[in-house]
This record gives C-alpha cells, sequence and structure tokens, in this order.
C-alpha cells in the first residue's frame, strides 16, 4: 500500500508518458520492496509553472523544468534499507521512463502504519498480523 | 481537524455530487468520533484517466471506474477503535452519498500531533490540554 | 526539506500572487527556522468552490472565500518551538503578500524524518549525521 503522488509539470508530459511514470512507480515497489504488482494506488498532479517550484540547484543538483515532487505514503514499519531502495528504484525507473534526469526527482516518504489503510470496504486490513508490505 | 483530501476521477461526479462528498466526510467525524459538525476541512482534487490508478482486484476488491483514494490528516493520538470507526463510517457515508460501491473507496489515514495544527492566526490552537478532537 | 502544498481556491490568485505566495513560504522557513533560501520545494492546488470546504467559524475565526488550507512536511525532530515559529511566520508573511486575513490560513505539519527525504539522484542526502534543518 505505498501510495504515490506524483506532481509534475503541467503539460510537459503526454498521456503516454503519464502512464509510464505510473507503471515505473509500480515497478519501484516490485523490485525495490518485493511488494506484488497488484498493489498499485497511485495519483499524478499537474501544477502550473506558477504552482511548482524546485530550487534549481539546493543540494548540490542541477534541476531543470521537469523536475517533479513524489510523495509516497510508505509502511512506518521500513527500515533505513528499504527506504534507501526505494528511493534509488524510484529515481532509476522514473528516469528511463520519463527520460529525465535523475537530479530532477525529489521524493518525500511520509510514514503511515500498515494499520492505518482501508482498501476497501472500510475495513483496516492490514491491522492484524506483522506488516507483509 | 481531521482534514480530507478526496482524490476522484474527473468528470465523474457533478458538482453537487461533490458536496454531497463533503457532507458524507464530515459526517464522517461526527458520526463516527464525536467531533463538532463546524471542524469541516476539505480538499477534493479531480484527476484525468491518466492521472489515477487504483488496481481493479487487490486485496480481493471489485474496483470500478468510480474508485478514489481518500487520505486524512488524523490525530496521532487515535487508538485503534477510532481508526476503524472513522474508516467505516467514511465508507458507508460515501456509498450513500454518493452511490458507488463499498470497493472503490481507498483510504490512508496519516497520523498527525494534534499541536501540528493551525485552524488560523498563525497560533497552535491545540497545543494545550489534553486531545479534544 | 520542509516542502509545502497550498491549496487555494480557484482563480482567485493571479499567477504574480501565487508566486508571491511561493516566496512567502519559502521566506518563512528562512525567517522561521533559519533554513537556506535555496531550500525551497513549493507547490500550489487550486481547488474549485465545490472542491475546498473550510468552515467559516470555526475555532472563533472569520473566515471568507479567500481561505485556504497549507500543509508542510516538516522534519519529525522539530521541537515546539519550532512548530509555533514556523505557524506564525507562515501567517504573517502569507498575509502580507496576499493581502489576506490572518483567519484565512489553515496550517498543517505533517511530521517527516529527515531521512525520508530525498532531493534528487535517488539518494537520501540527510540520511547521516544530525538534522540540519
Amino acid at each position: 500500500m505505498p501510495v504515490f503522488n506524483a506532481h509534475v509539470p503541467a503539460n510537459r508530459f503526454s498521456s503516454q508518458q503519464k502512464r509510464a511514470l505510473a507503471d515505473a512507480l509500480n515497478q519501484s515497489l516490485v523490485q525495490g520492496l518485493g511488494i506484488p504488482e497488484g498493489d498499485r494506488f497511485i495519483m499524478i498532479s499537474e501544477h502550473g509553472e506558477d504552482e511548482l517550484f524546485l530550487d534549481p540547484t539546493f543540494m548540490g543538483m542541477q534541476r531543470s523544468s521537469d523536475a517533479m515532487i513524489i510523495t509516497v505514503l510508505l509502511g512506518a514499519h521500513r527500515p533505513m534499507g528499504d527506504k534507501r531502495a526505494v528511493a534509488e528504484t524510484i529515481n532509476r525507473l522514473v528516469v528511463e521512463a520519463l527520460g529525465v534526469s535523475p537530479d530532477d526527482i525529489f521524493i518525500a516518504l511520509i510514514p503511515v502504519p500498515n494499520e492505518n489503510f482501508s482498501f476497501g470496504k472500510g475495513e483496516l486490513q492490514l491491522a492484524e498480523g506483522a506488516p507483509r508490505w
């Protein structure tokens, strides 16, 4: 249940590219964390150029007008190694999918306990037992 | 101060339905957690069909093109019973309000300490005393 | 790396005002927390009048149709004093920048550990050492 919201510049990526972005985010969980492919819950939000601001060089990056902010609601139980794996994999796969620079992808992993997710029917399906994902 | 952001498919729900969705989310706090009706802070975001992806069957659901993701900034002090109550009530009331399937509502409860909210004037009004909501 | 998402009423603020809002949010970190000016990662989202709901009077405010919800992904290590400083500074500077009422600014500070941010290249740049920001 990591849930993505990718905030991208408006009118920059085609519909096909946005679908490829969603596939890349899904695959980052599969390849980076061994999560089932069906666990695919993704939002993309477009922002006009007066609505999305990423400093062009902060922390030694060379950001372009492709730059985006990706938030991930990630299981709060994830250790540092998992966080590194998912950030690295998101970056690599989104770069491949969209042809953007690795410097253009800002990621924030927001910790949320697994027991706080409802996949439907109003139930908190992961409230019982050890975390699976 | 639970704050909602409902991410829904674009051009799927009428303006009247979006207002009914907001009312349902507000009532989920009133009925599910005994929160005052005035505590009503709600965002709705529309996403095109190339911007919102929920797997059609993951975790045993039958999701349709009505499927939505609702995030809730919820007091971090809430015990499991409150989480279950609010998820169940959101689902029931949104199903009633929009006529969608119970399987179409994905919910993520993001824990935020009460002391982290400002209702206006730049003050953190809930920083003192025991949590009320 | 506090990251902002300002949810504002659609067609209410000009492009120039939205840029001034972003500047005010950036300056709230500089002036309120001593964070470097280059740490500027900001999203603005517009919502139609059937998509953004803030109760007009809850908690003793007089909210208008300018009312907005600002979320901030803030370092989870921040003590209460820092939270108060940033909320106060956001409110003051946004009021100055947009000419809105202090009552019209709702803020939620969402705690995120510093180690959970990637500024680019898929690395978690703040994972090592004591929190700087």
